[in-house]
């Protein structure tokens, strides 16, 4: 009988269940297998959970003929346990960040560090086409390209925060974004992607950083965390705020970290000719795109899904910070409470979650 | 009694006269006048008598009291007659380009290179917000930073394109759409702007240029143009072309030349993951935005107004190349023939023409 | 009679004198003229006096037959007294920031931001071609293109270091250099503009900044201005305390900041294989440049005079940072200690002086 | 007995042979084995030759306690015969060309493209630290990330040439030196590194580009390979020519193709304020570097080893080009010819060589 460990599991819309499940084994001469110390989970577990991937389904369906639900997450840090024949870069033992995103570092896309989109079956796959790390052990495809080493001294919780949070908040928000010292800059959306821009933009020392969000706990947060001003725009006017803090000018970059069309709207219209939109968020719906009014300002909109090609450089850059990246981290569980886990971030807003931890050290 | 010269101008929505009007003096110390040598027409200027820049004459209204028409025309090379006090840098006798975009060349925008929002009354003023090019004299305004000394050896076509529609492609579309060797491009519209496209695209070396026009005539000038393959979207899939360039991957950069919804979109869907969509067209509408399936592809977006901040190194390129940019000139009138100029442009498809020629030398 | 003010003047070498002057006024409808608020002293101003620019006096006498001594000092802000007619932007009243860099706007080199390199008379003229700031009012050329406004809240002595001493250290060693979140930087000499390096570095969150210096005083205070190694290569040996932080790998970006054979040879040998050595140091004699040993190593190196391009940026950035700029400033004066605010900066290393503020407000 | 091959071997300073090799074989899971087409030989070859890299025996000592000489060569395309287990890009049968530099894909270094200094075992091993491609057979480490598959209508003479000689000029010379539409660039050397600059540098149309040589029948080839004007060091003033040329300005870009105190200081001393100089050349001396003169130009000098970064761009690049790439080879060999194509490029000069082509085609 082969060994089990403790897995939470996606089995369709609103089936999400912990159970037993056989500890993942080497199937290819690249991958590892990681032994979970510390994990996560994302708001796009959530949206698995309410059934926005059907083809997760599918896909297993039509490549194996069977379903039997898939361990979720994309997150986490651990220890190598075991590696296949042809990865040379890492050991059992050795102490490894797991990226969201894995690559294969040969193809097209990989060789020009556009590593969201792998041509070799990489990309983001944990916890997605593949079973992920909200379990005990996690089988990571092309080990030696998307494992990271880390130091002893790192911070558990900052660690993981490194595989998809920091990562996509840096990339696709602040480095897209041109964020830089002396701008101003409009952050709609403060959840963990939003928080993960607030953060990392502060890298690059904009002068102003406004957040806006609907929750106001999430917006005492954002202050905490390095926000210069906040704006509900369920209560107060955003473009009103912008106006004085930018002297009627817009911000330098707005970033999206929802999804939603009033929130691309938000962005555009307080963005400053010259400008950066930075969509962060995942959308859902097309969205009105007003060509007429804004073709002539200069602005640059970008899109995209993270690369994880700075998670090497924001692993030194968290080394010598005083930034309170691990405020981020609201809850804490062990690995018994991992259904519990679940419950609260379900419940972000009610339980004033930002990310929980699992945590099994 | 002051000279008189003669002029095209609007004076209303189809209402286009060819008049005498008085010599224009100098305003302001930065200013100069110049007599124009070489001049060209701008759909930009048959917009207008169309009736899309009502605030021409409301502004005109607002500031003056009254309304006298309009002189139109953004583009030329002449010879400058007198300059303002605190002029420097040029001296009567001068031959010079005329750019399209005046520019302070002090304010927060024009240290960014953004002159295209001059925010010290520059931008795109002549034939607009002040009288124009398409008269025998016009004061240029910020005469130091918006005039640009030519060689006697240039040629005067050469010379007139390089006043608006180069500058445009080349920056709005090529630099912007980040145009590199062995990248592949996609062009929609083969108007004057998209054919600036097309030209100074070349400059990087593309390894594939495909261009989509409705109109036969523009398909084969881009051939001659440099253009690897065309497409009439009115009669072939603009789709299965990319896709069999491009081994069904898509353009590495996708360029928007026209100005509406359908042009739009077919940029939108035939970027490739991590490429550039460039929109230069002159937008009236509002876009629908499928954010929801491109935000995952990390494209770029960009749009603008011409900066003409890249005049200067353009002037240089079009010395010593092979670039056909002569051709784009395919129809020339004397300046007593400047109504008959206006009328070949106005029915350009019908006429086959491209950039007609005013010349007076 | 015309009105006299103090000023600190250069006569030859060894001969500085404080002494009555008369006021300057308006000579090119560009200029402006300027009452100085607060002011300080650059250690050019000092190589100045040790006899390194026999072409002032030269220069003067080429151009006026006589040699009346030249008012040293290119930095400070100040209130604008009286405009040039072509002034436009700036106004009597207006409180402004003196660029040390003056620049037309306008010429090729300008259009490119390399305005340390104006054709048309400008670059570092204050207080070496013409007066300069070491004075109580002070005329300064191109106005429109070379002051700045700064708010009424800004600390006068953080404005007096953005005429010079962080703009070369931000332009010439942080951007030359390309400090990024995460890299490692050495920077060689911790003076005025070292320390200019050492705060503006840290707009990028770096990992780690080791600062080396003969002076442990000096090193001290770059501890408390953000450092996070030192070294005094009289005592120990730079290599192995860059080898003990980067693991051996050598520094990203090394920044000579002393302008001497011995320190460019301690950033060539530290730096890692793709890294930048970027030097701000004013050298006087050539170096040795082991290409043999370097040119595998792909590394960039670069050189140059500020461009003050950045200065409203570094303005912008300057008000919301939590970096001790202010405490550069080590010694304070009023106007009639002028001679007193000279010994003492004559005499940095045994006074303990980084920077000396003289003000009159 | 094991299957021989041919193979040019280097035993030692002035000892090539021709000689019977056995074929080589897989040794690691990620290596590839190539029957090469057609190869060709680099200066580096000589230099070897020539005594430069005595380390090669050492190594080959200290590793295996022997040394039975080392095949020489780097550039080729051929077939792939076998790949190792781990190998998932390529397979029997494909045409791949072969990259002058092997990388692992995963290190640091690898993972910023800087895959000339890989971190694993890559870099430049072929013909130096492993046996490379003047033999039938190679075997090619990290064949996944190292070899390219090439269309099967690509030059073979081109193919070749985008092991080395293109990239390493495209790159070091042409990138790392910012050539850009409209600059003037200075080569200096016209061999086949300078070529490989002098060809690539047009796919970004500069104005001008001076060659200069010291061999008349070289800097004919430059012109009829695109070259604007030549110069002969020997014979003619280099900085008149480039005054002339330029205006008196110098040149944006100056590319050191030799490597040569010499030719060193001619690029320092004809670059312009703001400028490039690129070493291209192989330095084996260290050089004087003024930087009393040159600090305060702000140039940027770089140096390096090809990364071969830009492989891909290039191979489609020159699938659309009107370039005369195929010229650079002057003389062709079959295989049994291949000690008469090493005398030949011995003595390259003599034989008004480029490049020699050997094919077994």
């Amino acid at each position: 009988m082969s060994p089990t460990m403790k897995a939470l599991t996606y089995y369709g819309e609103g089936d999400i269940r912990v159970e037993d499940r056989p500890k993942p084994t080497i199937l290819e001469p690249t991958d590892a297998i990681i032994r979970i110390q510390t994990t996560t989970i994302c708001g796009t577990d959530l949206g698995i959970s309410h059934g926005k991937n059907p083809e997760i389904e599918q896909v297993a369906r039509e490549k194996t003929g069977e379903w039997n639900g898939r361990i979720l997450g994309h997150e986490g840090i651990g220890v190598v346990e075991e590696v296949g024949s042809a990865v040379t870069n890492f050991a059992p033992g050795d102490k490894v960040l797991i990226s969201c995103i894995s690559r294969c570092g040969a193809c097209e896309n990989c060789q020009k560090q556009l590593y969201s989109h792998c041509l070799n079956g990489g990309s983001w796959i944990l916890g997605y086409m593949i079973d992920g790390t909200l379990a005990e052990y996690v089988r990571t495809p092309f080990a030696d390209t998307s494992l990271y080493p880390i130091p002893d001294d790192l911070d558990k919780e900052v660690g993981v925060f490194l595989s998809d949070a920091l990562p996509t908040g840096h990339e696709i928000g602040v480095q897209y974004g041109e964020v830089k010292p002396g701008t101003d800059v409009l952050i709609v959306g403060a959840g963990p992607v939003g928080m993960g821009v607030l953060l990392t933009s502060q890298f690059y020392s904009p002068a102003n950083i406004i957040v806006a969000d609907m929750d106001d706990n999430r917006l005492q947060m954002a202050l905490r965390m390095g926000a210069t001003h906040t704006v509900n725009p369920g209560k107060d006017d955003v473009k009103a705020l912008v106006d004085e803090v930018t002297g009627g000018r817009g911000v330098d970059t707005a970033i999206e970290a929802v999804g939603l069309p009033a929130t691309w709207e938000l962005c555009a219209e307080n963005v400053k000719e010259g400008g950066n939109v930075a969509v962060v968020g995942v959308h859902g719906k097309p969205v009105n795109f007003e060509l007429n009014k804004l073709w002539i300002k200069n602005v640059t909109i970008t899109t995209g899904l993270v690369n994880a090609n700075t998670t090497g450089m924001l692993l030194k850059a968290v080394q010598n910070t005083a930034l309170p990246i691990k405020a981020l981290a609201t809850h804490h569980f062990t690995w018994d409470q991992l259904g519990q886990a679940w419950e609260t971030f379900y419940n972000a807003e009610k339980n004033r979650a930002m990310k929980v931890i699992i945590d099994n050290s």
